[in-house]
């Protein structure tokens, strides 16, 4: 324990629990300002995403899971760019320094870490009397002028995704005693599991590279997938046709909408799936299929991109047209 | 407009307010989730910092001013690692949108971004219940190695500030109706020096190649001089001796202390006063005076590295020690 610490709080909260997570030699032990990033010729990726809470997640959330979600979400954006992980820095907004919420909150953070291989590099403590927030800007690696964007899809590509689609809003519904939590009330297997998806993102990390290599446009789908589609497609400059036959769901969310106690858009336009949205060309969709299974994860051909500048249409088996009153969630 | 923009409240907010900021090509016009900084074998610095409504800036601070002071304590830190500004990102969590709030907080941002040639590389904007939250990563380059850090100061060094100390602290003081609001009831001018000097830091850009080539370390004061101080002499394992006698005071600072309308601890522990405190060898204490007249900055020794690892002696004229109760601000 040195002089400078005992000369403030913030210092000792950090050595504590955060020093630990910091062992990237361009960390510099978090005694510094700053830290400093390598690059060999290589394009740092940077993306930067800041959950609140009330917002992005609920108070009683456990604080591990708020810990992974806050990076997990930075963790798949990086994924859908084709960018590997090179690490992170933490702006924490906290009401207090209460050891019962930050030990369980730096040890997660601290695993995560460790399994994504994205360690902590520097960061910003301060107060807030208002709901706590962590803003995360996370740093990855691409070859030089090889960052997967949004603008490359080209009227005929595949559109895939992986994982499956709306679990995490239904978790959220579960949380927040909405419909599905109802439907569900004598199916807790299926609750947790919906809960999970909500509170804790699954990145697809390994997929990233096979992203890079097959993929003329790609995102993660944070805000729900009709929206995240739709920005993708203006970026591009095309527009889409998307299968809602096709789309990946879970069991439990294919229950729910079969019974009707929650509706397809629910899935559809319901945010923190966190999946991959990308647009692959024909031939090469079976890679990228190929090089999911291999990783164990599914990745599904939901749609295809058309010519023109409306928005994606979705259409059922029989091909109508399935109108979504709202098409992902927005702060404003 | 694009159908993308309909979609979502953020995405026009970003469209509207941020895109025009975004001029660098690696910011990819701000319609993705992530942004490329290009890397030529320099090292990247990274620092980040947020500001909080009520806890680094007053809900009453006009928004151009709350825009630059967010940016500017990052770029603060990067002249004092001796950092070249290369771009930031921005994690914005407002109430609402409100367009009389946002026009000059991006427009003032604007301007800082080109004045500093620091550009907006990406960002997030988040809603939030609480107080406003501004939290900005910016990176900056120097050749690689060369990051001027904290662990770096010898016994002999002498130690050196930029600019003057504790007007900030008067500045904040004066803004909460505090000791130097009453006692310059009737100088508007000292008034408004020491509430700019809280609203808007001044960063030591012109000073940062200076920097790197004298100092031995290095680091920006934002939480107060003396507490700084203690945590570069402990990252280094030395002390140091500091003449208050010496110290850059403003005429205001010198006048408030004189009549003993606030007691110089006030100067030395306020916070936010964003000045460069280096460490440098005696023979290359001038080159760094000579480069900060060439920018018209005051450079100013105060005192001298000393061995061991005690807390900075603080000395009046008399030699007297100071004995400091408080050093610096703290979160927590």
């Amino acid at each position: 324990m040195t002089d400078a610490q005992d000369t403030s709080g913030e210092d000792s909260l950090i050595a504590r629990y955060f020093r630990p997570l910091a062992t990237d030699p361009g960390a510099l032990g978090l005694v510094d300002d700053a830290a400093i990033l390598r690059s060999a010729g290589d394009d740092i990726v940077v993306t930067t995403d800041a959950v609140v809470e009330g917002v992005h997640y609920l108070a009683s959330d456990p604080p591990d899971t708020i810990a992974r979600k806050a990076l997990r979400v930075n963790l798949s954006d990086l994924a859908a760019k084709g960018a590997s992980p090179a690490g992170f820095v933490l702006t924490l907004a906290l009401r207090a320094k209460e050891d019962a919420w930050l030990r369980p909150f730096a040890d997660a953070l601290g695993e995560d870490a460790n399994a994504f291989a994205c360690p902590l590099l520097g960061g910003d403590t301060v107060s807030t009397p208002g709901p706590q927030m962590i803003s995360i800007t996370a740093f990855g690696r691409v070859p030089q002028g090889r960052m997967v964007g949004r603008t490359g899809a080209r009227p005929g590509d595949r559109i895939l995704v992986t994982g499956t689609i709306g679990d995490a809003a239904l978790g959220l519904d579960v949380l927040t005693d909405g419909a599905a939590a109802k439907a569900l009330a004598s199916d807790p297997h299926a609750r947790d599991m919906l809960v999970s998806r909500y509170r804790i993102p699954q990145p697809r990390s390994v997929l990233a590279q096979a992203v890079r290599d097959h993929a003329t446009a790609a995102m993660d789908v944070s805000d729900g997938l009709a929206g995240d589609l739709a920005k993708l497609c203006a970026a591009s400059g095309v527009s889409a046709t998307v299968e809602v036959a096709s789309m990946p769901f879970s069991a439990p969310a294919a229950g729910l909408v079969a019974r009707d106690a929650v509706c397809v858009e629910t899935l559809l336009a319901g945010g923190d799936d966190y999946e991959v949205l990308c647009t692959v060309p024909p031939a090469q969709s079976d890679a990228l299929i190929a090089a999911g299974r291999a990783a164990g994860l599914a990745v599904t051909v939901i749609g295809t991109v058309v010519e023109g500048s409306g928005r994606p249409r979705f259409v059922d088996g029989q091909g109508r047209e399935l109108v979504l009153k709202r098409l992902s969630y927005s702060h404003f």
